[in-house]
């Protein structure tokens, strides 16, 4: 188990992944509290001279992204109430957390922030090996990604408390247990702390 | 050599790549006759019931996705002239080749289609298995995006009278010897033909 | 959840991975029931067509695919008696479920079985949509390569007693709540049951 | 068009792909002086301490990764003289250029290099970003090999006396007109000079 990854900000990049208005009402048990969190790591983020990363669920009219095959993608696709959750304000990284100028803004349609986007090559053409990251659901699009980014070899930081899950004890079970093998795991306020002694001011 | 592929529209995809305003303006020496023929295959192409995908070259703010390492990039990123190329009016499809309703639009930022885009994701999602490509240039973005796609295993087809190159040597050398060992190449009205004998009308 | 994936055996590969000497001895709780049922199943398999796949972790000497920024794979390189796991009879798959003759052998470096492989060019190759997986562990090769084939449209069948891992909470929690949102998790019996609707002999 | 890459050999690394000894025999013209060249630039590189990888076409028996629809694979499937040239000693690196202890090997099954191959994760394990690259045939490995590695930002040389092509219209048209878009291009002498002034001894 990991106790603290050591990292470069300018080789770092910070993903705040799937927070849209809709899922973070539908997934978030603390909402006020779990968007205070993760909008202060950002600001540290910034602070810190690190890329921003905002990765959200989005699909092109008609859903083209989505196969027959995917049991998930297919009952959003399939289903009116579902698929608006991820169109117009609905959709929208929720205003409390949302993209400032220089942040990078990348449309998944997958669970993983990897499959099929440019986030690889974004961060390979920044030079960018480690990654602090954070989002909803924590057994979804966080754990996707994180064993994505494992098996390519990204330094690993995970921000427990600004992750959310539906289910309270699969969500224990990761950061506890399953996501501490391969990552860093902290709370936010632990991570502005290792800030603090980057130098970066609050 | 290939004479001709085989195909089924409903698992077949037309490329048009990088027909961009100032792309065509630059490379094209008929840009009438180019467009013309580029029209008329997409327009075939939709009638015969085949995905449609514009891919284009495009950046966010800044150009994020360069990498200092990739020198035709960064040219492009360094330089105000040719970056401009790729924004607004100029970088927008040209409008005679444009997108309709029901086309899918890729952005790329590399001179391959493939290279962190969601092109094959989508392709996969619709089991598409046979590209019916062309675009500007013949040795940029035809000539990656057709070798990364024969590695993937698809059928190929190349228009090539709507391919065009600064070099017409190059061209005619790409056309002649190196794309028909991994393509069937023909012209636009040899594709129209074969959509002919599959019942599609013109 | 998914109560039960359908699939055509012409269409499917069975997935047997890590199941190496080292491994199954230091996993599994009851390795004569695991390796049993696992047999099984491989040879339901075989019977019924299906491609049968076999991945195992190995290295070229002095482990040129482990990066310094890999925590987990770079503890194994540095410690001869881990790295030692994977090398001779002990990095051998386990004799109880070794491969047969027209079975495929793959070889992997990382924890999931499509980074830096040639799994998924093969799957395309011989035109496989459907995955039936099992190995060790759970909360390793099972849970990385299946989110990775998820989110690559696989359709997904998990046989849930021929998996281990050290931690049974976490294995119980995988098995029971994350696995079953991407994919059908079963028993080997059940599975052998659906193999003799479809006209498999024992 | 660039006229010379300047690269760290710590950070290099040469590809000598697909001198395989039926495939140097049936396409070089000069044999002996091909050989000679590469083997001086191999042993110049293990000198300077980069990596270097040997690239070779190999197949698994029954050729489960030749997928029907990839024309080029699926003739040499189909036909057994063909099928041979990848067996046994005529599918063996030449002795002439044969790897050393130290030296990586990589079994490819398509054309490039990069497909389906763990060659990026080794380069990306290695911090590896500036491939020195020749093969066989020049429009075959090195053309898509290159493509691809241009669009993942790796800086590229190509030794041109060292690739060898049954057609030399093609090969001299890759050589000085497409190649030289994304790749320094220089011949093996040039390419040692380079090296003695890095204080390699010959």
């Amino acid at each position: 188990m990991l106790t603290q990854q050591s990292f470069e900000p300018a080789r770092s990049a910070m993903l705040s992944m799937d927070y849209q208005t809709a899922i973070v009402s539908l997934y978030a048990q603390d909402q006020a509290g779990l968007l205070e969190r993760a909008r202060s790591v950002l600001n540290g983020a910034r602070s810190s001279g690190m890329a921003v990363v905002h990765v959200r669920v989005g699909f092109r009219p008609n859903l083209p992204e989505v196969s027959p095959r995917n049991l998930l993608l297919n009952a959003i696709k399939s289903n009116d109430k579902w698929r608006q959750m991820f169109e117009g304000d609905a959709g929208a990284i929720h205003s409390e957390v949302a993209p400032e100028a220089n942040d990078i803004i990348i449309t998944k349609h997958r669970v993983g922030a990897f499959a099929g986007t440019d986030l690889d090559l974004i961060l390979r053409a920044q030079e960018i090996d480690t990654l602090i990251l954070f989002g909803i659901a924590t057994s979804g699009a966080v754990l996707s990604t994180l064993l994505h980014a494992a098996d390519a070899d990204y330094r690993l930081i995970v921000i427990k408390d600004c992750c959310a899950d539906l289910d309270r004890q699969v969500h224990d079970c990761l950061v506890d247990k399953i996501l501490p093998r391969q990552a860093a795991v902290m709370t936010a306020s632990e991570f502005l702390e290792i800030l603090i002694t980057k130098g970066v001011k609050r």
